[in-house]
């Protein structure tokens, strides 16, 4: 099934969405919040079944349309995100643009960063930015949501606990890359707050595309309405299950845990790219020196999940990034 | 005012607690719990304020002995936990310990990782860890919550944000840490579930022990019933306010969001240490090794804030690590 978030105090409120992104029904008196469905799923995925099917028929009451634009992220808040870096491709030109040492073990064990949950951003959002010399990239990603995992699962295990996929825009500011890379403590002012695309939708709704814990659907990047890549999230090295079983090494995960793949990248150059960096590091590899200029204040990056029969499971990511002050949703919080 | 939070279903319940530790009160009518507090503030605790005062007069209502063993984190969820490494003494020896190049502008940009904030550990509870090989470490430190801070807040201005004061172990597993730092990705396994003393404190609560963005009490720590250290938070190199801009710096805080102090420590070897790894670097260097092995499952530590007339404003924390397969809160969650 599809499930949505309408904007709104918090948490937000759960929306059904039906197959073919048209319509939308509220999910209340069955659960209010997708926060709330996830830390209940086994008892609630059930009922939210029961309506999406209803809409899907045409047989579900109080039916609106549904608005992409009117949309947080799935979960705006979530307990946890942490996110991987899956596609070895991308890890491996990215450590020559930002020109650190190896990383230990990157062939055989994930490297994940833990990132701020507390105030993702929508599908439409304006992105907030202090300035636009931090060097201002986005990175398209695809992610899971779990529910409560045990210390210690297996990867195996762990792909049982995935209940939703989600396509998400990491965005990350590169002037602050290589300092907190280099200090070892990981990444925090160089990731500003994340972006989802407006519908999660459980592994069955993928069909075909959803196998090996891997998303095997093209994420499409434009850039200010030029074409920049359609990278394949079937590349990756490592799967959500192993992915899962990193971040639950040493601790339990909270229902609502989002696991993120890392920026996509395949080997094929002709599958362009789904961040700027790492086109400059191809650039300054085959050319000498970056051509490509980071993103200005006033852009805009649109971001679609699409298979070879034009469905787009995720709908939509298109935003602006503008400076701080006059950001539409950039006040603080709450 | 005192507020502490009794264990329960997510966010628990919030509880306003006597100035002498002996009684408390349900907040409810007010706020349900200290997330909802935090999230309206202003115009929240001036309530809280009074009923404070009502229960140290002996005038409030449904009034019950305080219990330490019922309380869980002050928050035991929170949107963001950012913890710093405001104590260069510390972060100088554990380059050392680990290692680690230096971290470059160390004297003058805080360092900061992002921390798990989905499943905190209250005071008493059992500290689940999967393998006593792993190098468990306690880090005893300071905290503080704060509200919605908005992107870009100057240090001066953060500091006006602090709304509640915290103390904290911030358990680590030293076998995880030099790879995690290597790869620039920063703490993941390295950092199990952080454990937080009972109760939250306002500034004021704590006269002119809280003054330039410090705590400047000591923090008395021991592990199985010996003195470990007493290091005093009044020495970190970097306040809170520059801590909490410093978080701000490309994003707004949510309200509820914890920043740490990082390991307390202080230049003066008499007194002591707040983790089991300083003290093995500080052996290295005078002795030419490590004496001191890393804790093992079944034993103690025990962290104290105290001022020199006995005062103990946070309360006790005093727990036990065990097997995560025996944990009496180790269960998958919720």
């Amino acid at each position: 099934m599809k499930l949505a978030t309408l904007r709104g105090h918090r948490d937000g409120t759960l929306l059904v969405v039906s197959r073919d992104l048209r319509h939308a029904v509220k999910a209340r008196g069955i659960a209010d919040t997708l926060l709330d469905a996830i830390e209940q799923w086994v008892g609630v995925a059930p009922r939210l079944q029961t309506l999406y099917e209803e809409l899907n028929d045409g047989h579900a009451a109080e039916v609106f349309a549904f608005d992409p634009a009117a949309c947080a992220a799935p979960l705006p808040r979530s307990p946890q995100w942490c996110d991987g870096s899956a596609f070895l491709n991308h890890g491996r030109l990215m450590e020559r643009a930002f020109n650190t040492a190896p990383i230990p073990e990157f062939d055989t064990v994930p490297v994940m960063y833990q990132g701020a949950s507390d105030d993702f951003l929508g599908p439409t959002d304006d992105v907030p930015l202090p300035d636009e010399h931090d060097g201002i990239d986005f990175e398209g990603e695809f992610g899971v949501i779990v529910d409560g995992v045990p210390m210690g699962s297996s990867a195996t295990d762990a792909l049982d606990h995935i209940r939703l996929v989600v396509q998400i825009n990491d965005w990350s500011l590169r002037g602050f890359g290589p300092r907190e890379m280099r200090s070892g403590f990981g990444f925090l002012q160089a990731k500003p707050s994340t972006s989802f695309a407006p519908i999660a939708v459980t592994p069955d709704e993928l069909g075909t595309k959803w196998r090996d814990g891997r998303v095997h659907l093209r994420l499409h990047v434009e850039w200010n309405g030029q074409w920049f890549g359609q990278p394949s999230g079937g590349e990756m090295n490592f799967g959500f299950g192993e992915l899962i079983a990193h971040a639950a090494r040493t601790r339990r995960l909270s229902a609502g845990t989002i696991i993120g793949s890392g920026t996509v990248s395949n080997v094929d150059r002709k599958a362009g790219s789904a961040c700027i960096a790492e086109r400059r590091v191809i650039e300054i590899l085959d050319e000498g020196q970056a051509r490509t200029a980071f993103m200005r204040f006033g852009d805009r990056v649109r971001m679609t999940a699409r298979d070879e029969d034009g469905e787009v499971p995720f709908g939509v990511i298109d935003q602006r990034v503008v400076p701080a002050a006059i950001a539409s949703k950039g006040e603080a919080k709450p």
